[in-house]
């Protein structure tokens, strides 16, 4: 779950509670000596630590908001910069029909090929909230933690983005080559849910390129607050929608707010709305009640089962609770219930609800339009699309034929064997720095792994790195470079960790 | 329902409604010669014509704004000295628990004392709206209507209440008596829902001086564009509550916002409020469905369908329907039965819906609040207070006992006979200047009348007064001050209508 990574699909208040869900683990304190072959390696990381802080820096300096359309063409020129400087040989710009992807490789004539996956866009700010403004980069002392960079993108994703690309510096400063190739690609729409990303990897050149992949792999920093890591072998996924009533399209209510006093003899699109939210859950609103919803979902397998059983076992219940403030799971399950439930569950979940008046006490009106915002989860076998279709033939089908659909986003769910060699690779490495990482068959947030994990290519795909941080999505966003707590990597034992993990991808077999 | 008078529980948007209501009405040239014995009084009336829109261009030059604690204070005080100035002997100010009330009596020895109830405040305004600032009460031209005072408050409510005072100021400058005594009660919370009149009204003091009354008045412009009147024989009763589910209060769910992919394990607070909404009415959302709500709902008696049936031939349903927005009635009734609707039923309706996130797009919580407003209109015999009860009763019975009702203003149903003798002496005055008014059984809107037709009192209560004006609530409030149109009365012709009401009054049987 450390890897709920970056989206409006699966926002870091989630990373935020996976953190406490592992709050009481306790972790060996960490010992880590280099293998002997990479100590030269090691000693470029801790001799180019300034240049590797400063770039990552220079990178937050640049805002990239897709949302925004704000410096999206300077922060893809920016890393296409970044990318060339640590080596990569071929740097292309991609046009999609949204933001440009970057499209990058590096051959380093090596026996295997790892894939990337980078995200040079970062969310929205306002600036009033943040203790440091978010483009400084602030180097700033964070109490129990050390000293961390304070900055929109700190964490998500430029920081652990920018530790990689300093592994690369350090290969090449100790005159190494790199144990394996390279292909990256890159998305500038990330924060607002990668809605052409897709168009940029089914692109012919860039298909061929990750076809021949052991694997993709995204930077993050994967470690909690006291050192944990968990280990996610797929994702949920989802689909975001706004049902919008209105009496223009119902064919019925007003097409204008009325005063309210007209309910007496006037349809109301709001009740129009409830009514038919009332049917898309089970009476507590915990179970989706959507026609041939969930149809195609599959149950856990034993081995999933037993996965959770231990991951049940390490977690902290009643840190968990308290980190998402609830005192009852639904249904009023066990703990190891609550997590099958996570991990398995579809849902339909009500982001928003908004209509008529919201301000203030009251004002009689009979609004002509009302809107819910919902979140559909979904597992394997079922696909954003027959969610969306599903979710539609049970509104006709009850009369709300009329009430708009409209998809604002949305992933199918991804898979990755947990024996895969590129996850078999990350074990080791967090097992060579004291970590025994808690493993989950699925995360339930999202992202946009199923465009490498799904047809045509297949791929397994995770996310990996040593370090961390926290805020994203939110002010004061960070990512520890000095870290004071032993448990803890900071910047340079990221870069540690992604050097360790290209040669262990290098070699495993 | 032209009386459907200011307040946040009926906004003027009904008025505006109820304008176009009878939009194709049409009505004979105006004919109105004065009484012989009122000539000398007329006189007056239009001798004093500019000193009567100087009087009410000072009243709305000072704001007073309950909402936002505005010029109260000085809005009274003014209020006070009109009442001193017109002729008015006693003149106290009411404190109460919110702004002060005002209570005034003129003794001018007759037989019979007429109650009148005055609002000193007005709504909030933007300025950036109006194309003439609202408190500068300029003397605009409006086409098709004639020259205009605009301002917040000219016809909401100063320009018919300061009508009202030059009828005094006539009266007394023709060297005449007034043919009533008067008892005036005001109060400067209207705007916000009159949460204190019930404590003004019910001081000994003014209960004594009130219970003697023929019944109350309080001055309106009665008149729809095309010159129309229509006389309601009470209102509606009203509650408006927010409906507030919290994981805080539930005892599940969240007790602040989380990632929503958590929905697989927690409980929604927004899914229990949609859920208890559902129950709230019928699944088609037009039928209230609150147990023990209209119990005490008392049927139309055949005089008041007899009523409704002669004002379904004279209304246009095709221009209600158009200015409603709406091409069905609910249940797809008649124009007659929606008349019928509109008087008679009890409705549950959502003002609003607002919960999570609210904004463009979406965003991935659980939210632990989420809110409905809603506003339920009551006949006789129900009553504010048993309604509530009702409505709290229901969602406990159904395991919505934890959902926060708050009540955010209610008024008692208010009714009148048509035969009582302060509604009889309006038509007489109405018939007099050529308008045949349209009698309904009950205004579909709601007013704090029933302070005064409730108990103890027991009194008739209703609005009259020639003249136009729209845009209560609304940018550009006017109010008309010389009419081009011969089937609208303009101010002078506001004020001969309250001289003739009170010897008609006065002299009625």
């Amino acid at each position: 779950m450390s890897n709920a990574n970056s989206s409006p699909i699966d926002r870091r208040t989630f990373l935020q509670d996976s953190t406490a869900l592992a709050a009481a683990l306790t972790l060996p304190p960490h010992v880590w000596t280099a293998p002997p072959d990479l100590a030269p390696i090691y000693a470029q990381i801790e001799r180019r630590h300034d240049e590797t802080v400063q770039r990552l820096q220079e990178w937050i300096h640049q805002p990239s908001i897709a949302a925004e359309n704000r410096g999206v063409e300077e922060g893809c020129e920016l890393t296409m910069r970044l990318l060339r400087d640590a080596g990569f040989t071929q740097v292309t710009k991609l046009p999609s029909s949204g933001q440009p992807g970057i499209f990058a490789t590096l051959d380093a004539g090596a026996r295997r090929t790892l894939g990337l996956y980078f995200m040079y866009d970062v969310k929205q700010v306002d600036p009033a909230e943040w203790s440091s403004p978010p483009w400084d980069a602030a180097l700033v002392d964070k109490s129990g933690l050390g000293k961390v960079v304070m900055g929109r993108g700190a964490v998500n994703q430029k920081g652990p983005e920018a530790a990689f690309l300093a592994a690369l510096h350090a290969i090449r400063g100790a005159g190494r080559k790199l144990p394996v190739n390279l292909v990256l690609v890159a998305e500038g729409e990330e924060e607002i849910g990668s809605p052409h990303f897709p168009e940029i990897v089914r692109r012919p050149e860039v298909l061929a390129a990750l076809r021949p992949t052991v694997g993709i792999f995204m930077p993050t920093a994967a470690q909690g607050r006291d050192g944990e890591v968990t280990i996610t072998c797929g994702a949920k996924g989802v689909i975001e929608v706004e049902l919008v009533s209105t009496g223009a399209r119902w064919g019925r209510g007003p097409r204008a707010d009325i005063h309210s006093s007209n309910k007496a003899r006037v349809d109301s699109p709001a009740w129009h709305l409830v009514q038919a939210l009332a049917s898309l859950v089970s009476p507590d609103g915990n179970d989706p009640a959507i026609d041939g919803f969930a149809d195609k979902a599959r149950p856990l397998s034993p081995e999933e089962r037993a996965m959770i059983a231990t991951a049940a076992r390490r977690l902290n219940e009643n840190a968990a609770k308290q980190s998402l403030g609830v005192e009852h799971w639904v249904h009023d399950v066990s703990w190891t219930e609550a997590l099958e439930l996570l991990m398995s569950r579809p849902t339909v979940n009500i982001e928003g609800l908004v209509g008529g008046y919201t301000g203030p006490g009251g004002k009689t009106i009979l609004p002509h339009r009302a809107v819910a915002k919902l979140d559909l989860r979904l597992v394997p076998d079922m696909t954003a699309a027959e969610a969306l279709a599903a979710l539609q033939a049970h509104l006709v089908k009850r009369g709300f034929g009329d009430i708009e659909v409209n998809m604002t986003g949305g992933y199918d769910p991804t898979s990755t064997p947990r024996d895969a060699m590129v996850i078999r690779a990350q074990e080791a490495v967090y097992g060579r720095a004291g970590i025994d990482p808690i493993f989950l068959p699925r995360n339930a947030g999202s992202w946009p792994g199923y465009v490498f994990t799904g047809d045509p290519l297949r791929l397994a795909a995770g996310h990996f790195g040593l370090g961390h941080g926290s805020g994203a999505h939110a002010p004061d966003e960070y990512y520890v470079i000095e870290s004071t707590n032993p448990k803890l990597q900071g910047i340079d034992g990221a870069v540690r960790s992604y050097v360790d993990y290209l040669h262990e991808v290098a070699r495993a077999r």
